[in-house]
């Protein structure tokens, strides 16, 4: 099999599963990206390691659960000693850049402790991380932060140079509408979701960072690239440019799915983040309607900008050469389950799309069909690494190349069970629950039927797929379920202990160690 | 509470916790480490985080779980971003040293790929790991083995300063005996073992060692120091200097402890341990009556030369600013359960003896007695850092620091469960059972009343210590005690999932972060 020359990896931001139209959204009509579909596989049941942006990412870069890779949330910085695909790739001599938001920072601790100047070619590589330094940029910058981090950002400068003016116009123009009087409303507030962005549509952080994208494979001419074209929409701040802010009313909406069951004697966890400010806006009348036309409209957008690049790669000839995968690092709870945001386990937060274009011929026999295979983000890696004919890593990657699913094949010993994980230390949530911050950690694991999840200090959360697709029934304390509950706890163990720790040396070498002990001379347990 | 200024960490290798006089033997008289057990406290059910030499001792040094460390094994690299005893006691100005073992080996890879020299101050001082370079000897030189590594040896050096000649004295003389021609009977096979060692007692590993640690702490001055004495005996080869291989006969043997019902039924991976050739010829008639001689002279040999070091101690007055903590890396089948060396979970095997002494007058109390708190190797370095006045380092240390008991005191929440696990892919076991380098993974979990471990892909096993506290009857399939399997199970569960994964943040930063993400301007879920 050929190797594949190129990759484009595009990650939107906070896109749930169900929001695009080759996924089933009636209203949403997101025809490029249906085409890649269509052109490639559409995964149907895809989880993120992690619910949250930071920990799901560095999952997708480094091909390890966050129970193994210790990036445990935003700003939580990934370990010096984990490897990336930067790491990986580079080495076949791929050029790889992330255009937009990874969340990742840096190990500045464990750098300094290594002696490693974190402005070196190699220190600023590790906080990319391990992406050739490009065009990064994580998509938050409201004042405050912006100052903290000396007000530099490409993104602006690029907005003054069209004409926007001031000290952050991000803040001013890209997150912003305009009231009646002139005056700024921020887009950070709910309830200016529906109004249009100050920004031309043309300026917005979508259509910058797919130019910006463009420019990184253009500047690469002949050599390989990985393109991890990370958008950061649709990821709140919701407000869209026009004319995307107001195509979507409430005739296109989907229902929403939340049942007074679920406030029935709700898991302690659940109930605790349904009561933080977002579940509580999300469950109110009138923010849906508020937030999912700007929501929509960014999606929406994503794709049309999608349908450019794609048609530039088929111009230039490089979609025959180029691998493009399409996910997202997490859903969007938009007020289902009662609740906004993403963080615990419930398919609005957990799922996501997952599409996979091959070009090569091998891949032919699957183009246009869907897969319902169980798999996770951490199989990009691997499947990048088959992809571009870089040798597997598997003493450390967690997941498993979607090749053969690529192929057509079914493997049969393929995963019958996919994991997720959360550390929630970092929200209102575990002060309202009084643990304490090491305590505040859930473990997901789906089958076909069941999805578990496992709480220290609380009871486990339990749902039946089967009878219960839409999650509102939690059978975690229900006394016919233990056996159930055992099944999917002995599945978790499996799991965990299953984890890569042995980063330090492969299957091949453990083999080897043992051959190379007996000619060493050591000799255990000879009498004679 | 006044600071500890110097440790004295001896760990003896494969040293058994039940030989030593202080921990009941009957024969085997040990008055130095008595008289340390009298000054101090001895634990009576310490516990090893592995039971084999480098997985077992980087716990010691990194304060975490096999588990989380990832050196699995001897010669695993342990990752370069783990932190060590060293790391976490040099800024406070304190030298530090291993004098004999450590098994363990620098992760190359990592430092290649970080830009590291390995021959850098930094370099060699993270292959220690993490201590100053001093006097490593792992104690393993078989002529094949010492020319693949260039042949350099400071013992070696040492011994043919005192006239003993070759390419190899330690092979020559250390580690052989003389038959009635002259001939060299080596000290590898242990039909030799109670046999006199060529060398004399006062040029042998133990002696040298001992001589070392003094010559260290001597060099240190008023400088703070971590002295590691880690002696390579009575680990194998096993075979003594005069007068100590022949001071023990089967009159002053304990007896051994095996089973007909073992041999029946037998768990699949015990059985293929107990099948492996150490496992035949501890198990057959001569092995034991051969071999515990000089197992038990070499102990005996370390009580003297301890005796003398500690003498030494109390006459330059350094007792009185010195913690002095003396224990194993695991223990030794010997013949027990049908097995040689160590690997899996019997007390023989994991239990280790563990005696502190700390001078401070808040210690008082507790002199000369013993506790029967669960206790792993992993508190070790947490105690270390304490005693110091080291800050702690509990986002990262997996263990708990040990003062509260060596006070007298007894924290109601201290941990009911001790942890091992051992990672057998290195071993014929696992080519006999014909499993997975991955799989071949064992976890143990301890409670004051029951042994469990759980294997990948196998059956666990059950001992209950209360009613059969030699470990014969498996319970592990006995369909009676399916719920204490269960209640085990979900400990295990709570140990892995409480691993500290997330070792670049602080509990005290993730608070932190909490309030900080509310000052730099993001808002989420706010409505107006």
């Amino acid at each position: 099999m050929t190797a594949i020359k190129n990759i484009l990896f595009i990650m939107a931001d906070q896109l749930r599963w169900d929001y695009l139209s080759c996924y089933g959204h009636p209203h949403l009509h997101t025809p490029h990206i249906d085409r890649l579909a269509a052109r490639g596989v559409r995964f149907d049941r895809a989880y993120v390691q992690s619910p949250v942006c930071g920990p799901s990412r560095a999952s997708c870069y480094t091909g390890r659960t966050v129970f193994s890779h210790g990036a445990t949330w935003n700003r939580v910085p990934l370990p010096v000693g984990e490897l990336t695909l930067g790491d990986y790739l580079r080495p076949l001599g791929v050029r790889t850049a992330v255009v937009g938001k990874t969340h990742m920072v840096p190990d500045r601790e464990g750098m300094t402790r290594l002696g490693l100047d974190s402005t070196s070619e190699l220190g600023l590589r590790i906080g990319q991380p391990g992406f050739d330094p490009y065009e990064r940029d994580d998509g938050l910058h409201p004042n405050p932060l912006l100052r903290r981090k000396g007000g530099s950002l490409a993104y602006n400068d690029w907005l003054r140079a069209q004409g926007y003016d001031g000290e952050n116009p991000w803040n001013d123009y890209a997150n912003a509408a305009e009231g009646p009087d002139g005056e700024i409303l921020s887009g950070w507030l709910l309830k200016h979701s529906n109004l249009m962005a100050r920004v031309k549509e043309e300026h917005s952080e979508t259509a910058y960072m797919t130019m910006r994208a463009r420019e990184f494979i253009e500047e690469s001419g002949d050599t390989p690239w990985l393109c991890h074209l990370s958008y950061i929409k649709p990821h709140w701040p919701y407000i869209a440019p026009a004319p995307y802010h107001d195509m979507y009313g409430p005739e296109s909406f989907l229902p929403v799915k939340r049942s007074e069951e679920e406030r029935q004697d709700t898991h302690p966890v659940q109930a605790a983040f349904m009561n933080m400010e977002v579940g509580r806006v999300f469950s109110a009348d009138g923010t849906r309607e508020t937030v999912l036309p700007a929501y929509m409209g960014l999606i929406k957008q994503i794709d049309d900008h999608l349908g450019r690049l794609f048609a530039w790669l088929e111009e230039t000839g490089r979609d025959r050469e180029t691998m493009i995968v399409l996910t997202s690092d997490h859903g969007d709870y938009m007020g289902d389950h009662w609740m906004g945001e993403k963080e615990l386990f419930h398919e609005q937060s957990v799922r996501v799309p997952l599409i996979v274009f091959d070009p090569r011929p091998e891949a032919d026999a699957t183009r246009g069909t869907a897969c319902d295979a169980l798999v996770e983000a951490i199989d990009l890696v691997p499947t990048f690494l088959e992809a571009t004919g870089a040798p597997p890593v598997d003493h450390r990657l967690e997941g498993r190349s979607l090749m053969p699913l690529l192929r057509g094949e079914a493997p049969q010993d393929w995963r019958d069970a996919v994991f997720s994980e959360i550390d929630y230390a970092f929200y209102a949530a575990r002060e309202t629950l009084g643990i304490d911050v090491k305590d505040a950690r859930g473990y997901m694991i789906r089958t076909d039927r069941w999805k578990y999840v496992y709480f220290r200090k609380f009871p486990p959360q339990l749902f039946d797929l089967l009878n219960d697709p839409d999650e509102f029934t939690d059978l975690g304390r229900h006394p016919d379920y233990e056996a159930v509950r055992r099944d999917m706890s002995d599945r978790l163990m499996d799991r965990l202990t299953g984890r890569r720790n042995r980063v330090t040396m492969t299957d091949e070498e453990v083999i080897a160690l043992r051959r190379d002990e007996s000619d060493s001379g050591i000799m255990i347990g000879k009498w004679g």
